[in-house]
C-alpha cells in the first residue's frame, strides 16, 4: 500500500484540508505516478460541492493529472520509471464491450470508472489527482510527449480532449467554419486546437472583453452574443459550433447560425433540458449533438497533436492552500484560463 | 392562359368545392402537366385548415403530383408531351445560392416557392396539385421511370423523398440498425426504402396493430412503444432512428436507444419545442437532427431507386368528392397508408 498526501473536502460546504490517503498496492498492470500538477476543472467544483448530488465524502477531486512514473507493476510494458505521463477523466472500463474495443472507453456500456468519486467493487471509491501520488492501470495512462511542458499539459487531459474529440469527429479543418461558444477553460483550448487543425475559427462570447486573448490564441473572428446583430450577421455561417457554456442558452438562435449539414455540439450539461424547435433542425438539415471527453487512443492522439503544434492551456499555477479561493474564482469566471495546482505543495 | 378544374377550400372550416383556376401561360422553360393522381399529405390538411396560420384562401393543396406532359415551352429540353412526370413540394427557388447550386433547393437561402400557398412576385400565390393541370418550370419536374405505376408513385414525391433523403444522408445500409418511429404515411415508405437499402429495420409503433403490415413491407423487427420494456430492451441499439411522428414524444427515451454516433432524425414539426437533456446526447456522442424533403437531384435518384426496387406507397385511391372524408380519416390515423386522389374526378 502506498500512502499519499491529498487535499480533500469532507462535506459540500467544507474547505479543502490536507489528508493522508492510501493508494492500492501495485498490481501487475499498474503504474505508480508521482503527481506533478493537477488541473482544476469545473466538474471538480460541482462534485466537491455536491451540485450533481451523489458525492461521497471525503472527496479528493482532480482528473487533469500529470507526473512522472515512480514504479511499475511486473506486467507493465509501456512505461518505466521517469516517464512523463498523464491521467484524464477515467481510470478503468470493462475493456470488452463494443465501445471499449473501439477505443471509446468513455462510452463503455458496463462501467466507466471515473478518476474520482466512482464506486469500486470493494465498496470504496476512487480518489482523484489532488494528491502526491496515484496508481492507475497501464491502459489508462497517457504518454506526454517531450515537447509539452507538464504544467500546461494538465488541463489538456480533460479540457483538451473534450474539445479535440468533437473538433476531430466533426472534421474541423481547412475550409471549415468553426465557432467556439464561450471563451473559458474549455473554449480557449478549443480555439487553439481548431486553429491548429486549419479551420476558420470564430469565438462567440458574451462580451468582447477577452477579444484580444481570443485573437492571440488563434481566433480569426470574435463576436459578442449580447449583441443581437451577431445572430443576424452569422446566420447559416458555421459548419460546426462547439458550445462550452454550461448554462441554458437559447439554442435555436445558435442553430440558426449553422450552414447546411452543420452541427452544434453541446459540451456542457445544463441544469434544464435543452429546448429546440424542430424547424431549426429541419432547415439546413442541422444536428444538435453531444460529446463526452474522448477515448484513450484519441487522448494520446490529442497529446501528440498538441506537442506537434505547441499547444498547452493558458494557466495560473497555484499552491494547494489556495484551492478554495481558486474554486470561487472559477465560479466567478475570474481565471485566464485554467488553474493548475502544483503538486509539490500537497 | 390554361384553365383547369381544381378542388379548393375557401376557409379553415370549409369543405372542398370544385373551382376553376388559371394556370400561367407556358413560358419557354415551362412544362404543362395533365395531372393523373395527387396524393394527400398531412401538410395539406394543416394548410387547408390553417393549423400553421398563414394560409391564403381559396387554397388548393397538393404536392404529391404525378401526370403526363401535355405541352412544353420552347426552351424545354428534358421533357416532351406524353412523358410520365412528377412534381413534389416545391416548384421554384433562387437557383443561384450555395444550397441551390448544391442541388439542395429545399434549403435555398433566398426563396423556396412551395407547390401551394406560396407567394409569387405578382401578388398571387401558388395553387397545388388537386387539379386537372399544373404548369411547372422544367427544373422542378421529375421523371417517373417506366417501372413505377403512377398512382403508387404520387406519395413518393413528398413522403418518399422525406424518408429517402435522411436514410441516404445518414448511410442506412448493410450492417446498420435503423428504426422507423411511426407506421403511417411516411413511416411505411421508410420501412420499404430502408429495407431496400439493406439496413436491418425496426418499426417502433404505438401498438402492435400494424405489425403484420410492417413485416410484410420489410421490417425485421416490430416493437410497441406503449410497452416500457421496449426502451430497456433496445437501449444503445440503433445507428439511425427516423421519427415520423409529429406530436411531441419523450425524445430522451428515444435517444437512449441510439448506439455510439447514432442519430435521431425528427421529420415532424411538433407543436411544442423538443426537450432534450444534454446527458442523452453526450452519452454515446448522439445527434438529434432534422431533415426537410430532399433536393431535385436526390428526388430523381429516389424515384430511380424506387423503380429499381419495385417500391411504391401503399395507397387507397379516392375520387375528389371524398377529400373531406379522407382528411378526417388521416387525422384519425384511419388509412393504410396514403390517400391518392384520382385526378380524372376533379
Amino acid at each position: 500500500m502506498v500512502t499519499a498526501a491529498a487535499y480533500a473536502v469532507s462535506a459540500p460546504d467544507a474547505k479543502f484540508e490536507k489528508v493522508t490517503i492510501d493508494r492500492r498496492e501495485l498490481g501487475p498492470a499498474d503504474v505508480l505516478i508521482d503527481v506533478k500538477y493537477a488541473g482544476i476543472c469545473h466538474s471538480d467544483i460541482h462534485t466537491a460541492r455536491n451540485d450533481w448530488k451523489g458525492t461521497t465524502y471525503p472527496c479528493v477531486p482532480g482528473h487533469e493529472i500529470v507526473g512522472l512514473v515512480a514504479d511499475v507493476g511486473s506486467g507493465v510494458t509501456k512505461y518505466k520509471p521517469g516517464d512523463r505521463v498523464g491521467v484524464g477523466c477515467f481510470v478503468d472500463s470493462c475493456r470488452e464491450c463494443s465501445a471499449c474495443v473501439a477505443g471509446e472507453e468513455q462510452y463503455c456500456i458496463k462501467r466507466v470508472v471515473a478518476t474520482y468519486n466512482s464506486p469500486l467493487p470493494d465498496g470504496s471509491y476512487t480518489l482523484g489527482g489532488y494528491s502526491t501520488q496515484v496508481v492507475v492501470t497501464e491502459h489508462f495512462v497517457l504518454s506526454i510527449p517531450d515537447g509539452l511542458a507538464l504544467d500546461v499539459t494538465a488541463p489538456l487531459l480533460c479540457a483538451g480532449i473534450t474539445l479535440y474529440s468533437p473538433l476531430r469527429h466533426w472534421n474541423a479543418g481547412p475550409g471549415k467554419q468553426v465557432a467556439i461558444v464561450g471563451m473559458g477553460g474549455l473554449g480557449h483550448v478549443g480555439v487553439k486546437i481548431a486553429n491548429a487543425m486549419g479551420a476558420e475559427v470564430t469565438v462567440l462570447s458574451q462580451s468582447l472583453s477577452k477579444q484580444e486573448d481570443g485573437k492571440r490564441l488563434g481566433a480569426h473572428h470574435y463576436y459578442a452574443t449580447s449583441d443581437p446583430q451577431t445572430f443576424k450577421q452569422l446566420r447559416n455561417r458555421f459548419d460546426l459550433i462547439i458550445n462550452t457554456v454550461s448554462v441554458n442558452l437559447d439554442i435555436d438562435r445558435y442553430l440558426s447560425m449553422l450552414a447546411i449539414d452543420g452541427t452544434l455540439v453541446e459540451l456542457g450539461l445544463p441544469e434544464h433540458p435543452i429546448e429546440v424547435r424542430a424547424f431549426f433542425l429541419a432547415n439546413n438539415r442541422r444536428s444538435l449533438a453531444g460529446s463526452m471527453v474522448g477515448g484513450i487512443p484519441q487522448t494520446q492522439e490529442m497529446l501528440d497533436f498538441c506537442a506537434e503544434h505547441g499547444i498547452g492551456a493558458e494557466i495560473e499555477v497555484i499552491s494547494a492552500d489556495r484551492i478554495d479561493e481558486a474554486y470561487d474564482r472559477v465560479v466567478a469566471s475570474d481565471v485566464r484560463y485554467r488553474f493548475v495546482i502544483d503538486a509539490g505543495t500537497f
